[in-house]
C-alpha cells in the first residue's frame, strides 16, 4: 500500500447518511485519521438504510470505510467535543443550519478553541439566504437547480438523474474546500469555514446549460439523449439492448451510410447537409433504428468503434462491475472486511494517484468502536471518567 | 477582493472544451495563476462553441475565466513548452491518452525536467485499460457507467442527466488529486501523476445504486422520480407545473389526508400502511394529482413547507438564475468583463469559503493575449526570438 496523501490530518466526521459522510470517507481513503462521531445508541440514521447483509446496512459500510468511531451525545458532552475539537484539523458536518448553533458549537465557537480549525458544513442550500432552513435532499437539489428540468424527453416529466449527484457533488466539492484551506492555513495559520449547499453544486453540474440561458434568454429543457445541432446522432435500439452514438463530425454521415450498406441516402436531399439532417431527424432515426435492430449492442459497437464513431454501449451496473476495464483494469469497486459480515464489495475512488493512491484503509466502525481508543488513548480520560460517561449517556 | 486559498500556484492548462478547462477555471476562481495554452491560429476547438455573441463563445468565457493564454505548438515547440513547465507546479491536460506520449511530453518525461511537477490528466476512460484509447465524452461516460440505465421512467428508453455531470465530476475530482498531491508534495518535495477518467467518476456518482447490485445481485433500474420504499411521494403535477415531495416518514401520510381534506381515506383500507400505500401507489397517486392539479406550485409548497414536508418546485434555469436565494444571497452566478463582448454572466464557483472565497479574477483570455507577459516578461525571452516564434508557428 502507498502512502496516503492526507496522512497526519486528523478529522472528526459528524455527518449522516450521506453527503458529508462520503466526504470524510473520502479523505479517510487518501489516510486522513478520520473519527466519526455519532449519537449514543442511535448512531447514523443510515445504520438501518437498505440494502442490508444480516441486518447489517452495507450502505453505512460504504460510505463510512475508512474510519474509526466514537459516540458522543453534542448535548451533554458539549466540553468533551471541546476537547476533541483543540487536537483535530477538519470538521465536517451536514446538519441543518442553526443545529451546531443551538448547541454552541458553531464554526464562532469552535475556532475560538481551535483558530486553525477548517469547518465544512454541507446543507441542501447552504448557511445563508431564505431557505437556508428547508430540509433539502438530493433530489430536491436535483429539481431546484434545473437538472431536473433538463433531464428526460421533450414532453416527458422532468426526471430526477438516478444517481445522486447532488449528493456526490457536494461531498466532492466539500473535500475541495476543504484542501484548499489546508493549503491557505499553511502560509497563515488560519482556520476556515467551507459552505457548501446541493443546490449550488447541483447549479455548477449545469454550466454548461446555464450559459445557454444567461447568453441568449433561451430556457433549455428537455432534449432526450439527442443532439441539438447535429444528426445523426444520441441514442438508438439494437436487438438486445441501447447505445450512444456521437457522429456529429460531417464525415461520419458518408461512413455510416456506407456501414449501413445504403449509399443511395447519400443522395437523398432530405439529409444533404447537417441542418437537414437535423430537420428531418426522425426519418433518419427511423432509418438508423431500422439497421441498428439487426444487430446486438456488442456487434455495432464492435463495427463502429474501428471506423472512428464515439459510441457507447448503455450498461446496467451488473454490466459495470463485470466489465474487464471499469470494474477489471481501473479497479473500480473495492472490498471491506467487515468484523461481523465479512467480505463486503463496495465502490472505490475515482482518483487515480501515481504516488499516493487512495485505498479503502479500513472497514467502517461499529457503534462506538473506537471510544476507548480515543477517549482514553488520545484525549487520557481515565477509566472512570469513561465509565461514568457511558452511564450518563454522553458516549 | 479576499485572497485566494491557491495564491502563489503556477497552472498550466492545456484542456479542451470542459473537464479539465473547468478544473482549471476553479483553480483560477481560486486564485491560482492559471495560464492557458492552445494551438496557434485555432486555439481551443470550443472558441467555436455556441452560445456565442457577437460571434464569440461565452461557453469559451464560461470555462476559461480567471487564467491567461498564450499560444504554442507542441511538436514544434517542445522545448519552450520544457521551458515553461521548469517554473509551474501543476499541468491539466485532456487529450487522449497517448497523444502527449507521442510529443515525447508525457508525465515520465516532464518529471526529468521538474520532479516537483503534479500532472493531472482527464480522458474518457483513464490512461490504462482496454479501452483507454477510446474516445469518451460526458454521455458515452454516463452510458458506460451505469447512469443512463437508472435515469428516467419505467419503461422509457435510458436517459442521459440533462447536466454534464461526467465532465463537471471530472473536472473537480482532478481538482482534488492536485490538491491532494500537493499537500503530499508539500512534505516530500516529490511530485505524482492524477489520472481521472469521466467514467471512473460517474460509478463513484452512483455509489449508493451501485451498493444494492453489490449487496443484494438485483440490478436496480429506472424508478422516474418515485422513492421506491415509501408513498405517497416523487413528482406530482400542478395547475402551472411540477413539484417534488418526499413525504417517507409515515406521520406525513395524515399530515397529508388533512391538507387534502380527504379524513376519509385515513380509513382506507388500501392505504392503511406505508407498504399498502406502495402497492397501491398508482391509485393514491391518481387522488394526490387531482388534489395537487388544482393549485399552482408555489400555492402548495407555502402549503406544504410549514407543515414539514420537503418539498421542492422543478425549476427551470430562467428560475434558478432569477431566484433571491441561489440567484440571489447564495450569487451562483458571477460577471465577466470581456475586452471585446463586455459584460457576460456566467456560472459561479459552489464553494463558499469565509477567509479565500472564490472569485472569477479575470476574463477568458483572447487567443495567445498573453504571449508577451509569458515568453518575454517571465520566460526572458528576446523580442527577436518572439518574432522568430511567430513566423516558424511555433506561437
Amino acid at each position: 500500500m502507498q502512502p496516503g496523501a492526507l496522512e497526519g490530518l486528523k478529522v472528526l466526521d459528524l455527518g449522516r447518511v450521506l453527503s458529508a459522510p462520503f466526504c470524510a470517507a473520502m479523505l479517510g481513503d487518501m489516510g486522513a485519521d478520520v473519527v466519526k462521531i455519532e449519537q449514543p445508541e442511535k448512531g447514523d440514521d443510515s445504520r438501518g438504510f437498505m440494502p442490508r447483509k444480516d441486518d447489517v446496512s452495507t450502505y453505512f459500510i460504504n460510505f463510512n470505510r475508512s474510519k474509526r468511531g466514537i459516540t458522543l451525545d453534542l448535548k451533554k458532552g458539549k466540553e468533551v467535543f471541546l476537547e476533541l475539537i483543540k487536537n483535530v484539523d477538519v470538521v465536517v458536518e451536514n446538519f441543518r443550519p442553526g443545529v451546531m448553533k443551538k448547541l454552541g458549537l458553531d464554526y464562532a465557537e469552535l475556532k475560538k478553541v481551535n483558530p486553525r480549525l477548517i469547518y465544512a458544513a454541507i446543507s441542501g442550500f447552504g448557511q445563508t439566504g431564505p431557505y437556508a432552513h428547508r430540509a433539502g435532499y438530493d433530489t430536491m437539489a436535483q429539481a431546484m437547480s434545473g437538472i431536473m428540468s433538463v433531464t428526460g424527453f421533450p414532453g416527458s416529466e422532468p426526471t430526477r438523474c438516478g444517481a445522486s449527484v447532488a449528493d456526490i457533488m457536494g461531498g466532492l466539492q466539500a473535500v475541495i474546500g476543504i484542501l484548499a484551506a489546508l493549503r491557505y492555513r499553511e502560509k497563515t495559520g488560519e482556520g476556515q469555514m467551507v459552505d457548501i449547499s446541493l443546490v449550488d453544486v447541483s447549479v455548477v453540474g449545469l454550466s454548461s446549460v446555464n450559459q445557454v440561458y444567461l447568453t441568449s434568454g433561451r430556457v433549455p429543457l428537455r432534449n432526450g439523449n439527442s443532439y441539438e445541432s447535429s444528426a445523426p446522432g444520441g441514442g438508438y435500439h439494437t436487438k438486445d439492448g441501447y447505445f450512444i452514438m456521437n457522429g456529429s463530425a460531417p464525415k461520419f454521415w458518408g461512413i455510416l451510410c456506407n456501414a449501413m450498406k445504403k449509399p443511395e441516402l447519400l443522395e437523398d436531399p432530405r439529409f444533404a447537409t447537417n441542418a437537414l439532417r437535423v430537420t428531418h431527424k426522425k426519418e433518419l432515426d427511423a432509418i438508423v433504428t431500422a439497421w441498428t435492430k439487426t444487430m446486438t449492442t456488442d456487434e455495432i459497437i464492435n463495427l463502429l468503434l474501428p471506423l472512428g464513431f464515439a459510441v457507447a454501449p448503455v450498461m446496467t451496473i451488473d454490466q459495470v462491475v463485470a466489465d474487464p476495464h471499469i470494474g477489471g483494469v481501473r479497479q473500480m469497486f473495492g472490498e471491506v472486511n467487515h468484523p461481523q459480515i465479512g467480505k463486503i464489495r463496495v465502490t472505490n475512488q475515482a482518483v487515480k494517484m501515481s504516488a499516493t493512491n487512495p485505498e479503502i484503509r479500513r472497514s467502517s466502525p461499529l457503534l462506538g468502536e473506537h471510544n476507548k481508543d480515543v477517549y482514553q488513548g488520545e484525549l487520557g480520560l481515565s477509566e472512570e471518567r469513561l465509565a461514568d460517561m457511558r452511564r450518563d449517556g454522553i458516549i
